[in-house]
């Protein structure tokens, strides 16, 4: 049996170190305040926020959440952003992705004041991020590692095999897995859609991370026995047996990948707990850089 | 015998290329202009920026060198690459890497308008060029595309392993050629001293691109019969025979790798030449983004 690697537990143990340290904080003068944009009604939104919202306050982060309606223009959600870049209060900010047709998410991303922008969506910090002089750690790849860590799966030297690239997971991840870093110097593979032969890499693997979006793509016979699996996927799928109507289910088929691997994270339980976790670090982060 | 990579010609027919694209601009009443900054006497350097001021006048770009003395201070340097950032007749600023011990080049890199950055080290060009929506291309990893490209090499689904994860090289290309482009969409392995076993992961690849600095580093024996080697090494190493008491050597062994690839580009005379062909690129670039 693999050892499952348990996001509830590793999240729990981080947002209460970061409760301390807003503690800490609070008690010097200063309160970590995040402010969240949700513009429409996009009901996944508004779930994130929410959850957001409720991570904040337990963890002693003030959370403003602001409300705009779908038919919010770009100017007014650009001009909105200005407002919380101004407002000294506010040491972090995210606009919810993604926002409603019609609107840019990059122009709202480009448009947060570098220092508050704590999902690290700005060009200037992933570019800091690549360079390898990080001001924030994007929340999931930062995830994904600090499992790792904490579960103390040897990052450096190993071969790493991450599926999906995109902006938000596989680009970055690779990134800082391959930095010359204490939680880096993995040799790394970034796999796609575009990938012939996807199990002749992932077979390879010590670690296996699966960011593609696609439901059941990595299944036990494209893994090796002593490989780690990292499961970033969260997809929606139909289920009348559930209240919500779905079910969330990740990229790894967990039945036959569980009878392999030496270590597996599960969908849910896993880096989606992580994401909100390293959030709230940002948030720690962002107050010290403007304090 | 393999086919050899010609970046002679191939950085000629760019220079070409440019020289029209530059007269049609002139045409239109404007002048592209480089200034580059040299600081100290480092010969490397000197000769360096001696060829790019050569390439730029054969071009028809003009080309304002300014040489800064062994003992100028960091506020000097800033002072200086602001005056250019001021300075409405000048489209592309390049600070000459290295500078003396003391100063921060990265201070001086960031201090260029990212308009005005050719050699796309702002790290918020890193950071666009990450997010796949690139405002320039680094001139080396561009370099070893347009070669690739140029050749008919197949780049989409290949596997690409690069040794190296510098910033301005192996880490940039690993991007850009992951990415889902026309350009992009290959398989791309980041190798570096901390990966154990190399010759596993460059037996495999339908391209090699060397990049870590080491002499012979790439061998024959770690080769397919397939593949082509981009090698974008220039290590100096000491040569009685030459008047300059130095040979220019790749990171492959020319000797042996020629033997086995099918296709291979040689130092001198390959991704060197197309560096500052495509830095000229980023000239014109810069100055249509300015007018």
């Amino acid at each position: 049996m693999p050892t499952i690697i348990d996001g509830k537990k590793i999240s729990a143990e981080i947002r209460q170190e970061v409760k301390t340290e807003v503690s800490e904080i609070k008690a010097r003068g200063m309160e970590p305040h995040l402010a969240v944009i949700i513009v429409g009604s996009d009901p996944g939104s508004q779930v994130y926020v929410r959850n957001k919202h409720k991570a904040c306050e337990e963890a002693g982060i003030r959370s403003t959440v602001i409300e705009m309606p779908e038919t919010t223009t770009q100017e007014q959600l650009l001009a909105q952003v200005e407002k919380l870049n101004q407002d000294k209060t506010v040491h972090g900010i995210l606009v919810q992705s993604p926002v409603p047709k019609g609107l840019s998410e990059e122009k709202a991303f480009e448009s947060i004041h570098p220092l508050k922008d704590v999902d690290c969506f700005h060009p200037q910090n992933v570019g800091l991020l690549m360079l390898g002089r990080p001001r924030f750690l994007p929340a999931t790849p930062a995830g994904v590692i600090e499992l790792l860590v904490r579960y103390n799966i040897k990052i450096s030297g190993q071969y790493v095999v991450i599926v999906g690239r995109s902006n938000i997971v596989g680009k970055p991840l690779a990134g800082m897995l391959a930095q010359k870093s204490e939680r880096g110097n993995a040799t790394v593979t970034v796999c796609h859609t575009g990938t012939k032969g996807l199990a002749y890499y992932t077979k390879q693997a010590d670690i296996v991370i699966a960011a593609a979006g696609r439901p059941g793509l990595i299944t036990g016979d494209m893994l090796n026995s002593n490989c780690t699996v990292i499961d970033v996927g969260t997809n929606r799928i139909p289920d009348a047996t559930k209240k919500s109507g779905y079910s969330l289910v990740g990229d790894v088929d967990f039945e036959s990948a569980s009878k392999v691997a030496a270590n597996i994270s599960p969908v849910p339980g896993g880096v989606g707990l992580m994401t909100i976790a390293m959030l709230l670090k940002n948030c720690v982060m962002a107050t010290k850089l403007q304090s």
